[in-house]
């Protein structure tokens, strides 16, 4: 039997708090066995920004990353979370490593072509070094990835850091069992959105479909949705969804993802 | 006999010109052997603070680092300067990967004591895993470091570049054969500051008393010197001071310390 990796992606919210992301990093380094961690981190990035009087350039509610969107993307993920973020592992004893994709070419992209919107220096993931980083696991290290990868050209590009998760719980499927978790500021899927206790424990792709027809699931939720199932189409074993109570020994309520 | 290792630091100078950076690249990658890269970047942190309003705030000469310039100096040393040259390097075939002493806890500090001066945010190395950092020289990785570590509560640390590239050859000699390269914007130690041809092609530490009697080496080129000579009595193989050419296969005269 595969050994068991644990895949959990943290959301801007809880990056932007530093109490709420401590709870986050206490809870994160109990989990059992080899684990990544993946971060986004928009909010502190459009910060900096608007500091910068850079104007953050969206398209149908997506960001546009030109060179200077790019700059900061790589000071603030690259740097200042990511260093954060590992720091305050170290700190609880987690050995945690911070990476980007193109850390040891871990993560190649190509950057996405220009079709009707030119989304900028954005990348979409075509290779994963799934051998290196089951090294760097296999060593006892905690890989902490933030949202960049890079090209052949040694191009940095933003990069979804849902899309991230769900690669490289993808890529790893093949050495490792690999649950993926999305931890975000709700309990997890919800039948009711202003019901937060209205949480769906289980969903699989039948339940899935009714609830897209039924509208329970709607805007937002649908890209991450289809991203997981996405996931567990490639190998992935299970996804949940949830806040960072999901991770505690023994945990709240969350959202179990499963074909 | 122990493998050899170089380990090679470059100033603010290559860094912040992009031309004279990727020719460097170029060079190191063509280096021999593991080998590991320690960058610093004092300019560019300055014109992102200035661009920010903060205040560089220098005593006699040293810069203080605050909480507001720590942040400057994570996100600009270990974001925007420590990615850009790990995907370059990538994209030259170099398997670099990112790193600040905090990553796989490979570097720690204490923070600098207050003593007349309070230099803020600034970190004195205590221990180097030796052993973690081999690991990832042996998997053929190639260390880049910025100048940052962190200390046991999980802050991070403002770092001398110098004493980063000197302190990991001094603890990586128990398990190589170590040659420490200081790359800056002059040809080597120079007879005649004025005089870019009056390299002095080899000093020891008898012929480098005499220099410092004769009051040939001066000023910022003290704390240097004695910075290397430190290495070199703590097992440090050979010392090379130089331009990026000095990295070519056929070097033009830089200087090399010995004992």
């Amino acid at each position: 039997m595969k050994p068991a990796l644990s895949i959990i992606k943290i959301g801007g919210n809880i990056i932007g708090d530093s109490t709420e992301l401590s709870r986050f990093l206490s809870f994160f380094k109990q989990v059992s066995g080899p684990k990544i961690l993946v971060h986004g981190g928009g909010k502190k990035a459009s910060d900096l920004s608007k500091k910068l009087g850079i104007e953050t350039r969206m398209i149908n509610g997506r960001r546009v990353t030109d060179k200077q969107a790019l700059e900061v993307a790589v000071m603030v993920y690259a740097g200042l979370i990511n260093k954060s973020i590992v720091s305050e592992l170290q700190a609880l004893e987690c050995n945690a490593i911070g990476l980007s994709g193109a850390d040891a070419g871990l993560i190649k992209s190509v950057q996405r072509p220009v079709e009707s919107i030119d989304f900028g220096f954005v990348g979409d993931i075509v290779s994963i070094r799934t051998k290196a980083l089951q090294e760097l696991l296999q060593s006892g290290l905690v890989p902490v990835f933030c949202a960049l990868t890079y090209d052949d050209g040694g191009q940095l590009l933003n990069t979804n850091a849902d899309t991230i998760a769900s690669e490289l719980a993808i890529a790893l499927s093949s050495e490792y069992t690999t649950t993926l978790y999305y931890c975000f500021e709700k309990p997890g899927v919800l039948a009711d959105i202003e019901n937060d206790s209205s949480v769906i424990s289980h969903i699989n792709k039948q339940s899935y479909f009714s609830l897209v027809r039924e509208k329970v699931i709607v805007e937002g939720m649908l890209p991450k949705m289809e991203n997981c199932f996405h996931a567990l189409d490639h190998s992935v074993h299970k996804v949940c969804i949830g806040n960072i109570n999901m991770l505690r020994p023994n945990p709240s309520t969350f959202t179990t993802l499963t074909l």
